[in-house]
């Protein structure tokens, strides 16, 4: 489904919030006017409580929600209703969202591949900006109508959410609701990457894939605040002005060029920082790219997401590449291996607020500020991913809470004989791409016969990885006892 | 061979420089007295040049050298007398040489594990100090008479060593000779580790093993300059109040106690910084002990070292159990591995001057300081790489070039038959370590007689490796082969 057919199948979600209630999921469903936009009957929910006198507040309360209702294609994203006012713990607060981000990780999520995501039906979304509706107790540092930027595991993608107050920060004066929603997931990548990990002095030499991307461009920008940093940035060459513009020194297009080639022509001993979004054989590329205390920072698998389902064979392709280093290798090297995902560092409050403070200090002295590529409505969330996952942006794509105008949905629904055609298109994508990986595997098979064999190479070696797991645990063991031994004598 | 027999095992060593006069290497043995001191021999020969008129200048040139046989035990360094002036090239400087540091790498060489040392015979040694004696053309920063520190691949155990002057950096005002080459390599390395690959930064922890070691109190000392650093160490229980006097805010007495435990016990997140010069099953160790953003920095398999000769279980045992990681649990654990030794960045003379720079400036301040355990003539060189394998220092081991006095060498032979007692002790220990060995050998086999098939396995997992490695080449070279066609279409 693509986004904008996405008010004519809103469910009531409200069995996610109160599923002791026991109420049949179909039920609530009949309760909202699928004609109706939700989001002025959440607005009228809220100004004006008294026309739901006979129900409770929280009855009454209802918002627009996106929900991943299951793994699978862009249609898996559907717009639903909830109802009832979540319940505020102490030191959280209840933001009204304007805008949301959206992040890679969404885009893995839906297809089942992202674990940080709990299992469907759930919101997913990682950040948003809007206007704090209520406080918590002991809430001192927030008050009702403060702007804000929030970060959370999953769940921002809604017009209402409840997180942490230390999931919050006041947006800086002139900052607008599509930067603050662009600003915390990429830039705090991009900050800890390249400051904490990467350690970047003037001078060095960066590689940044995918440059034109949110984490592209804000790592690009925050390259820029060190003095004589050379940027070598990958794109499809119809990006490369803007790019170049934004501060990549050498724009490749890896589309037409090996980029390790290109590297090398430019700066034959190396680099100093790769970021690694890609994963599997891109992280290989990336290592040996490395001069002598250089430092390969990989923070993502995007060579696993091919076309708009999962793609086993992209995926394995990836799990099999899959980069893995020895101490020893990289004693000889003077080299240095992180690895990066914000949404594992979701219970680090300090480190987070750290590097915020650090970023927003940065969009004051107007040295960075996120580029939106474009806005999408809830409604059109699909369109959103599809354009993401397509590569055809330009930096940050935001989804915007405010409801589509009627002249607007007209206009989408004039389009539709044109959506049903890229729906067709995406199969034809999609059927063309499982035809080209039964190509590939024909020619495979044919060419070599080898990629079983391989396989049940990987498989057996899991197994002995298994085993020998298990026996190293036996043998810590025997250490602990006789340790225990010792200690006793 | 404990050191104080060398003289009496002294080989002119020229054909080392000179082998293409081909004379037989017994002969020029003939030509040292084994009952005059070598060096005061040398400077003979350097203040009065005119008593060797016959021979040209570079003929009468003569000095001490430490030079690695074979691999094997400490006797396998032999004190030697080296003929002929070493030729200087453009940018390269001599220096009459005062003292030379002793570190790990060099132990690890004697025993064939250190890939950086050309076979022997070949003189050890990878740093000193000294006057400059003579300068290279092109040489404008020298000049003869300067006082400098060196530093260098190989090559720093004798009397004069010609370096290039990028190696050298002058000492600063009341710096001693033996601070002077305790200095470079252990300052560089804990210097290196904990501000580049770490980003050591306020309030954080650090573990340091060994941290009576050379490094372990380059360290600790780095540590104490940034503001409220936690630095736990492991050393023996006798070696507590030292480091702690010295900075190491939790001593752990890693003979007795599970540092692990004791870590978790004061900080139960982990830490942020390991620094690793063990290997094998303390990386993993290490590892798991990181908090999130946290830093593994690999740069030594200490571990590996047992018994002066190479223990080859110890060895197989520090291989098997080496850390390897995948990228993804990186990227789950935001965490990093690096790997850091110096004998591999002796090509980066510029990261080198800067880290030096720097540390001089900490010197000059006031803030490091080396701390000289003991300091051993060129003849007694056995006992100091015992003291150091034995872990019985605390703090840096030197080398003095200075040769033993007669009464010294009178004491020392009293000491004769101690020492014979502590060959006896040497090999009663080797012995006793291959008894064990043995036992644990047997105890194995009885128990599991599991490790053979591990051994089996680890040998078809290499092997397996080795044919994915080549079919990934051949992989990579039909993907370069279809990029090529696609480019020219």
């Amino acid at each position: 489904m693509s986004g904008e057919d996405a008010p004519a199948q809103q469910q009531n979600a409200e069995e996610q919030k109160n599923q002791e209630t026991k109420k049949p999921a179909e039920e609530p469903k009949a309760e909202t006017k699928p004609d109706s936009p939700p989001a002025s009957a959440a607005t009228e929910a809220a100004a004006a409580p008294a026309a739901a006198e006979k129900a409770p507040e929280e009855e009454a309360f209802t918002y627009r929600s996106l929900v991943l209702t299951g793994y699978g294609g862009y249609d898996k994203v559907k717009l639903q209703v909830k109802k009832g006012k979540p319940a505020l713990k102490a030191g959280e607060v209840m933001v009204r969202v304007k805008m949301c981000g959206l992040n890679f990780a969404d885009l893995m999520a839906r297809q089942g591949l992202y674990d940080r995501l709990p299992s469907p039906p759930v919101t997913p979304g990682m950040e948003c900006s809007g206007i704090i509706e209520a406080v918590g107790e002991e809430v001192t540092d927030r008050k009702v109508g403060d702007k804000v930027l929030a970060l959370s595991r999953c769940g921002m993608w809604q017009e209402v959410v409840v997180v942490p107050t230390t999931h919050t920060f006041i947006m800086p004066e002139g900052m607008s609701f599509e930067e603050a929603a662009a600003l915390p997931v990429n830039y705090i990548t991009a900050y800890m990457m390249l400051f904490d990990f990467g350690h970047l002095r003037p001078n060095q030499s960066v590689l940044v894939h995918m440059a034109a991307g949110g984490v592209g461009i804000a790592a690009t920008q925050m390259c820029r605040t060190v003095k004589d940093v050379t940027v070598f940035g990958t794109a499809s060459a119809s990006k490369h002005e803007v790019i170049t513009e934004g501060g990549v020194t050498h724009a490749i297009d890896y589309r037409t060029k090996d980029y390790v080639e290109e590297v090398r022509k430019i700066s034959p001993k190396g680099l100093d920082i790769v970021l690694d979004p890609l994963g599997g054989s891109d992280t290989h590329k990336g290592y040996n790219l490395l001069k002598p205390m250089g430092k390969l920072i990989s923070y993502g698998a995007a060579n696993m997401l091919s076309g708009q389902k999962k793609n086993l064979i992209a995926v394995a392709k990836t799990w099999y590449h899959q980069f893995s280093v020895h101490s020893l290798s990289l004693i000889q090297g003077n080299r240095s291996v992180c690895g990066f995902h914000l949404g594992y560092l979701d219970t680090e409050t300090e480190l987070i607020a750290q590097a915020m403070d650090s970023i927003l200090g940065l969009y004051r002295q107007g040295k960075v500020k996120p580029r939106i590529d474009s806005t999408f409505h809830l409604e059109q969330v699909g369109d959103a991913m599809r354009k993401m996952q397509e590569r055809n942006n330009i930096g940050k794509i935001v989804l915007t809470t405010e409801p589509m105008k009627e002249e607007e949905k007209k206009e989408e629904a004039k389009k539709d004989d044109k959506k049903d055609d890229k729906k067709k298109d995406d199969k034809k994508k999609d059927d063309k791409k499982k035809e080209e990986g039964k190509k590939e595997e024909k020619k495979k098979e044919e060419g070599k016969k080898e990629e079983k064999k391989e396989e049940k190479k990987e498989e057996k070696k899991e197994e002995k990885k298994e085993e020998k797991k298990e026996e190293k645990k036996e043998e810590k063991k025997e250490e602990k006892k006789e340790e225990a031994k010792k200690a006793e004598n």
